[in-house]
């Protein structure tokens, strides 16, 4: 047991403390001996204070001061003095503490990485020391943010009436269609839970018992294989309402995040947010999550192309495809043929076949095209586009989906490269009338685009039947700054209706109950109206730290490989306890 | 989309609002119909109010009102009066809403249970319609009860400069030593994940991170034969703090608690809270978790009883046996010879053989052992016992363990039975000094009464090798009315001494590293003192909320055999499934 209490954190010492006897606990960031004084620096999560061990002050201390290596853990107490010489980029760097008593609590081995910020290390070294890897303020920081937004959040809902209801992990596969993981059950032989994609259908059947409005912040799982920014288990800020519309549903969520932005970056933000039909985003971004803050919107050209002789343009627009372009707006003299050859590597990742351009300049167009398309087809698309000189104009041609694809991508790489937005700036932006269904290319199989949950507009109703991709969705995604940050809907509340949905999605009435039987049965018995959102905590509080990456905001995260390099989860297990479990590994290889 | 807005809650109707326009939406308790009108009990989770449907008021509101079921959706436009029959029971009684406008937002079939509190229908009814179940009053109550705990313990340590931080559920064994859950891994042929039984090792390693004041509420799994107060999940308040000793701690969570109390109950709970070590507990109640709000206390009656000819009383110490006394004052006339066979059964699921009893009388004592005893070993059992006239001992002779198990069992029966406390107090009691290890009586082996990283008494540190059943930990239990809510300890820091502890429990180094290894290594990297508790939340809550069962404050809870009687979980899986997770399901049964 330590004999000396802290008193103070390292992080906060400043002037106003100076002649005050404090009492400091942390780890040796750095030590120097200089002209017979021994200075470290002791760092905790606030921050780092300079501690100083003079023989004149205290001779003990002086020696064991000398012994000090790297990430020691000491208590240090001493008077806190005016710096002598100033160091005005630390917080601390004004005053300094001479240390009169000091005790190792323990020492340390070298870290095999170091504890600063920008430390050049590769993340797999960093994920396997992550104890280490988190003594580095930044990642402190960044749990400390996330600490504070789960805060915000749990407060402006207790606020608003909401009660955080606690749903089971061990469970049923639920709807969202991905892979499940799955346990097994040792009580029940051959029986297994599935962990919980998403809460879905307890929060439905919460609202159906009266619940009214539901939140958990809760661990969902995916089996899935990882993007950047996907983990196996990942966090959702879960909520659900009863008797509202849409309306009410977007109206308390803004009210939230506006909540967040302005507790975490101090920021007011503009109530209401906007809102966009999700057809309205792909024609102007080709994206359901278009970001905001900059221009540089798709303009269809297709139209002004289509008596083309450019056979490209001509034959694309034969078989069903459009021409689309992006206006980068004063830009021409600042990209060579090599720079847009770069920009064309952008667009082929979503399939695009190549990128067209034409540069507006004093003397006319300049542009690889430009001999195979008229005057007047040069100055619509001109017209069009707004060109002006000095603009470069970017096309491309194909079916709708890689056009979008393609000139989104590329829009995205653009407003970062040209600096088109402040980074500290938060827009928001409502995407609503989802289709209802997708079809899927190769089996022609309809899916839900959200879940089967998800209720058709009303005026749609009639479209199920006859045309379903055509329906459209009461659902709506909340996008910040080009991410999705959250999605929702209204749900449907009646048994006709959930029936028909998944009737058109190819169950049978029986495959529906089997599954769904226990939620289609509650619907029988007074459903009322509902509807809630789901945000991925992890994305948003990525963007919120000005992070690149979900690992850079989760304590102790996986590798793309669904691996925990500091525990080494997954394991090996005794065959006794698979026994128990009533399984076997399947050593030799029999799934395609 | 329904076309009336709620206004107000049902349960919040008072004499104030009369002659204002409200909007109620909820379910239909009751409907009767009476001289022309027909009255409605509309319920939502606030309570019910009554909405009256008149011709003169509206016919056609009327009209849909006598369509009315129970459990109708509905939501009502009307003007509030005064009642004209008032009902000082219901908080709204005093009023009435007189229908102008009724839209039916669903219909319902008869629900299979009713919706009152004191329904007396099945718990597997109820868990199988759960969704129903939960529309009850106090369900509904138990649901926001532990919402407001959850809540008071996040502002409580957020404002202590905790932070939340969010630990795996995918991860490696954890050292309490309950069966495991576990996930087979698809990505990581031939291994598995297994669900946390608690957070324990990852708070640790956020202490070697410098995190500094850690908490989290958080599910954990334990996959155990279930009983009453069980579940294969649940959920922890998790804190860990640095550069701390137990006095910290203790001071720290008291006030959280004290905290919880004054939100929930308006309780000013005096701190700090009485402490006493696990000796003094087994000495004075046979238990670790003694209920304090009565006395009954077991008083040690074996040196005034060893010359005794009772041969029941000689045998059982010449075997290294104890006797233990409950003096139940002033009730011998209370309890019957058939009273106290009744009593008796109270013992024996503890392995007590009989239970001997003495009743103070006027004439002298009154017991079937009497005979056997003589003159003087009466009086001085009557001395150290405090018996007096009216007064009741029971006696239990065996060895400790079943004398402590049989006589605290008894005597929190009879403190019930008696109304020896009031059911809204709450008396907290820390209990320390718990022993380090427990041996097994079959196998011999020692396992760590706590876990392997609980820190020995300092002065107990030469103990582990010598004497480890006599060392001493540095753990705490925190005791609330006879239920241990919480339990911690200071945690051993430095890799020496957990090797050392490893070691003692019968761990080659080797073993020691394959399951801990990266905790022992981070033990290497400068790791301060620290330490931390973890309370049950279902269980904390479920004391608060004056339940018997902590099913009756979870949401979803499971059976005894561990399944969800809603969802029907745990469910058979496709083969495709399990060959992509590389698994079979062992049929024939080869475990014993």
């Amino acid at each position: 047991m330590e004999k000396l209490k802290r008193s103070h954190m390292a992080g906060i010492l400043r002037n106003e403390h100076i002649g005050k006897e404090v009492i400091l606990a942390g780890w040796v960031q750095k030590r120097r001996d200089l002209g017979g004084l021994i200075f470290v620096d002791l760092r905790d999560k606030t921050g780092i204070s300079q501690v100083v061990f003079d023989q004149e002050v205290s001779k003990e201390a002086f020696i064991i001061g000398e012994t000090l290596g790297t990430e020691y853990v000491i208590v240090v107490k001493g008077k806190v003095y005016e710096r002598f010489s100033k160091n005005l980029e630390m917080p601390t760097g004004e005053v300094e503490v001479f240390v009169e008593e000091v005790e190792v609590l323990n020492d340390a081995r070298t870290p095999p990485i170091y504890i600063k910020d920008d430390d050049q290390v590769s993340e797999n070294l960093r994920l396997k020391y992550r104890y280490l890897d988190l003594r580095k303020q930044n990642m402190q920081k960044n749990l400390k943010l996330r600490h504070d937004v789960t805060k915000l959040v749990r407060d402006f809902l207790d606020k608003e009436n909401f009660i955080e209801v606690e749903t089971p992990i061990l469970t049923k596969p639920t709807p969202e269609g991905a892979r499940d993981y799955i346990v097994p059950s040792r009580v029940n032989q051959g029986k297994f839970y599935a962990l919980p994609q998403s809460p879905q259908l307890f929060k439905q059947l919460l609202m159906v018992s009266g619940t009214d409005r539901y939140f958990q912040i809760v661990k969902c799982f995916r089996d899935e294989d990882l993007r950047a920014d996907r983990q196996p288990e990942f966090t959702q800020i879960d909520c659900e309402m009863s008797f509202v519309d849409e309306m009410d549903i977007m109206d308390i969520n803004e009210k939230m995040m506006a909540h967040v932005v302005k507790g975490i970056k101090g920021l007011n933000i503009t109530l209401p947010f906007p809102r966009m039909t999700y057809k309205e985003a792909m024609d102007r971004y080709g994206n359901d999550k278009p970001d905001t803050r900059f221009g540089l919107e798709l303009i269809n050209v297709t139209e002004n192309l289509k008596t083309s002789d450019f056979k490209v343009f001509s034959s694309t627009i034969e078989k069903g495809g459009i021409i689309k372009a992006i206006n980068v707006s004063g830009e021409a003299d600042n990209f060579s043929r090599k720079d847009i050859t770069n920009l064309e590597k952008h667009t082929k990742d979503y399939g695009a076949k190549g990128l067209a351009w034409i540069k507006v300049t004093e003397e006319g167009v300049n542009s690889p095209i430009a001999k195979f398309l008229s005057e007047s087809e040069i100055q619509s698309v001109l017209d069009k586009t707004e060109g002006k000189t000095g603009d470069l104009l970017l096309f491309v041609a194909d079916e709708p989906s890689v056009v979008h694809g393609a000139l989104s991508n590329l829009r995205n790489y653009l407003g970062k490269e040209l600096n088109l937005y402040n980074k500290d700036q938060c827009n928001f932006l409502w995407v609503t009338e989802f289709p209802l269904f997708e079809r899927d290319k190769e089996t022609g199989r309809l899916s839900a685009m959200h879940h089967p949950f998800t209720a058709p507009v009303d005026e749609d109703l009639l479209l199920l039947e006859k045309k379903p991709e055509d329906a459209r969705a009461r659902a709506y995604d909340l996008v910040l700054n080009g991410h999705e940050i959250g999605g929702g809907s209204i749900r449907i509340h009646t048994s006709e209706i959930q029936e028909k949905m998944f009737q058109v999605l190819g169950f049978t009435k029986k495959e529906a109950y089997k599954k769904f039987g226990f939620l289609l049965e509650a619907f029988q018995y007074g459903t009322p109206p509902h509807g809630g959102i789901a945000y991925g905590l992890d994305r948003l509080v990525m963007i919120l730290a000005h992070e690149e990456n979900i690992r850079q905001v989760i304590a102790f995260p996986k590798t793309q490989n669904a691996t925990c390099l500091l525990t080494e989860a997954p394991t090996t297990i005794d065959d006794d306890q698979l026994s128990e479990l009533h399984i076997n590994i399947n050593s030799s290889e029999e799934n395609s």
